[in-house]
């Protein structure tokens, strides 16, 4: 087992991974930039390195002052976290080169998922259902608009290197095609340096369906369930539950064999997330892989009593998995909700400053994971994700009930939130029926904003 | 259902049941003296009623002020938490008289509990293991030593209506047997104003075992498997666990039959703990059944998934248990420890004051429960309990581990606390290897605080 391992990363999931590094008898090194002097992930590790200034690219993103942190300290292993290097097929190669373990999938991978366009070819490959559209990039901008006939309008013209929306374009109609083809390929090239495009249909109102994968060094893979993440603005998640209202047993079984097949065709090690738009027929489609932890993980945690970020460390020591799938079990109902430091009311915009006042909800069957503590500052750096609150209980209501208790409890001063718009989603009855898409949020959000003035709890 | 419940507590029990009724939809009235004007209780209930000054006996054990709050804030039940007036046998009979639902058991079965030489005849009578010593209380001295002469030496001599080690006194030999059976009586008498005295075996060196049970007004009783909290000072217990190290599969078979037994006999109805004591050869021997909720109860709710004070509710309200016997799980191990604002090193004298910084412990398997916030006063008249951590692991030594990383989290400024007694202890050889009884404490005190004061940690 490794004896130190450097946390490439801040905030509340630094933290989480030095909580299981200290469990483990494992020590831990921190990095920080000079904005995070006084961050929380600083004070819980064994050591820490300041490793640049308070711009990402000058500390968080900075490979060479990190890979000479971790050997300097003597570290025999580097966990990314999320965002940040975490996906970054480099650093994975050059931790190889340096003697260190990453904590991660390796850096071939990390590049294969990382090209959207090659990551479809490969599931199409292995019977993983990816949505309807063009097999691999198209090469012009007629062959874009034949795929885009024969899948049928809207589509979405979308970058292989893209993420986050950009090089990105939804086309519902086939006049429109060249401008935003046009538009998506300068975007991209803009983005990335790379200008390669491929064909997807749209999918309209899906729920947002992930599985949780573990794949260890020895060929044995398995999933931990489903989180539905489709409470989203933008992109951007902000409520997750398991299990999901979208799926019955069967749809569950094959979702979950979907995923062990994308990983095992990947050749996938470490924790991972494959991620399916599911419509409103039961059909589900492939979209990519994280090949990394991510922000909902917990939701997972609760259900399985699997703690992923010690498994990702087993898996990079080389130990074979903790559990074959029948072992697996699922209990009871989760949900995470995001507290960011974001004023719904004004689009979001975040708002981070000085922690003046916390308090943070306890007792059973609830858990927070945050960096946040009375007095600390967030810097504006850096994403503004400020705690995630997490509960379990044994039936979907409960925790429901559960998890606005929890946020009734919640007390941040200092800067908006977006506690009270999660405590709101909570009580909207297509949210409680569980009859909810990634449009919910959109769809909803103004009715939400004007309950909250309203006082309306 | 109820639909307001007034709680006649404060500190970490009332916010405890303030949340299940939250998560219930019950509301909630919480009553206060005048220095707990700004406690966290009195924050998160719906109401609250000011019951009068500081000292307990004016406010928080004031019958009449507390009736009153209930009745007059339109409630339709009170829960008494523990300590106060939860083992008050007239605060239930007056509770059904003003049509109030007492949640707990009936005035009388309190009162046969009470008085502890009663509650060791009705045990006996059904096959309830009681150390040996007399049938019921002893009339005279000469009786007292028959009995002792006949059980052996070294016995103790307990009032009746005793409790906290009042009116209780050692006798290792039988010519130190008459001054200490007057001296015990005498306190008796000036304590509880009821001289009768019983004479008990004294067990050496036992484990402190009890069982949790609950019990509905339908006839159904369960036990939810033991609490070992031989971890005590002073008959004050400072680190609880379940499972026991000192219970095998029949042995805990053996004691939960036993504790069904004791709670069937008594006719009781709620949750209630039997308490055991346990010699090394395996022989257990009831002591007392508390009739109310425990401090350490989350120790169980973490194993069970069982929410003791919803069920508690639930059985008030004449619904019947959600478990039977076999649908009761026991999964993974849990460990509480006290977070208590006394000074280890000064006799555990208590010593509240203000909470100038405050951080506490969260992350996967970690709940705390506790009535603190940053800047928060602890009030000289209460208990000195601060704070609860409790975790919860597949198996002991990570339910260790984890315990220990979570107490080096904690960070309780204004006082000095038991965190890093009980952290020192969750290192002991003994403690670690599961092999320690009710003498623990006591014997390596001096040598625990000997390391804390070299901060070996």
């Amino acid at each position: 087992m490794f004896h130190r391992i450097l946390i490439a990363n801040r905030g509340e999931i630094a933290v989480r991974i030095i909580r299981t590094c200290r469990e483990m008898e494992i020590e831990t090194v921190a990095v920080y930039s000079t904005a995070d002097a006084e961050a929380l992930h600083v004070k819980l590790a064994t050591r820490a390195v300041c490793i640049g200034p308070a711009r990402a690219a000058d500390s968080y993103l900075n490979l060479p002052a990190i890979l000479t942190a971790a050997v300097e300290t003597g570290c025999d292993a580097i966990h990314p976290g999320y965002g940040f290097l975490s996906e970054n097929a480099e650093l994975a190669d050059l931790c190889a080169e340096c003697g260190l373990k990453f904590i991660g999938p390796g850096g071939d991978v990390i590049r294969t998922m990382g090209n959207k366009a090659a990551a479809r070819m490969l599931m199409r490959e292995n019977r993983v259902p990816v949505v309807p559209g063009s097999d691999g990039p198209v090469r012009s901008l007629e062959q874009a608009a034949a795929v885009a006939g024969a899948v049928g309008y809207p589509v979405l013209v979308k970058a292989s290197s893209g993420g986050g929306g950009r090089g990105m374009r939804r086309v519902d109609a086939p006049e429109e095609l060249p401008g935003l083809y046009a538009a998506a390929q300068a975007e991209a090239v803009a983005c990335f340096g790379d200008g390669e495009l491929y064909v997807e249909k749209l999918i309209l109102h899906p729920r947002h369906i992930e599985f949780q994968v573990l794949a260890d060094s020895h060929g044995n893979v398995v999933h931990l369930g489903e989180r539905d993440c489709s409470i989203q603005r933008k992109n951007q998640k902000l409520v997750e539950e398991s299990p999901s209202r979208g799926l019955d047993a069967d749809l569950r079984q094959a979702m979950g064999a979907a995923a062990v097949r994308a990983a095992q065709c990947a050749r996938y090690q470490s924790a991972g997330t494959v991620e399916f738009v599911l419509d409103g027929s039961g059909a589900f489609y492939f979209i990519e892989m994280n090949t990394r932890i991510q922000v909902e993980h917990p939701v997972t945690e609760m259900i399985t009593g699997v703690d992923l970020v010690r498994e990702q460390i087993r898996i990079a020591a080389g130990l074979p998995l903790g559990m074959t799938q029948s072992e697996v079990r699922q209990n009871g109902h989760a949900l995470e909700c995001r507290i960011n430091a974001e004023d719904p009311g004004a689009g979001f915009r975040p708002g981070p400053g000085t922690t003046r006042f916390l308090h943070l909800p306890g007792g059973p069957g609830v858990r927070v994971d945050t960096a946040l503590y009375c007095g600390c500052v967030m810097p504006p750096q850096y994403d503004s994700l400020a705690a995630k609150v997490v509960v379990h209980a044994h039936t979907r209501l409960e925790a429901i009930r559960r998890m606005r208790r929890a946020l009734e409890e919640v007390v941040i001063e200092g800067y908006p939130t977006t506690a009270d718009l999660c405590h709101l989603i909570l009580y909207h009855p297509d949210f409680v029926k569980g009859k909810y898409d990634t449009s919910f949020l959109e769809r909803h959000l103004e009715a939400l904003l004007q309950w909250e003035g309203e006082g309306e709890r």
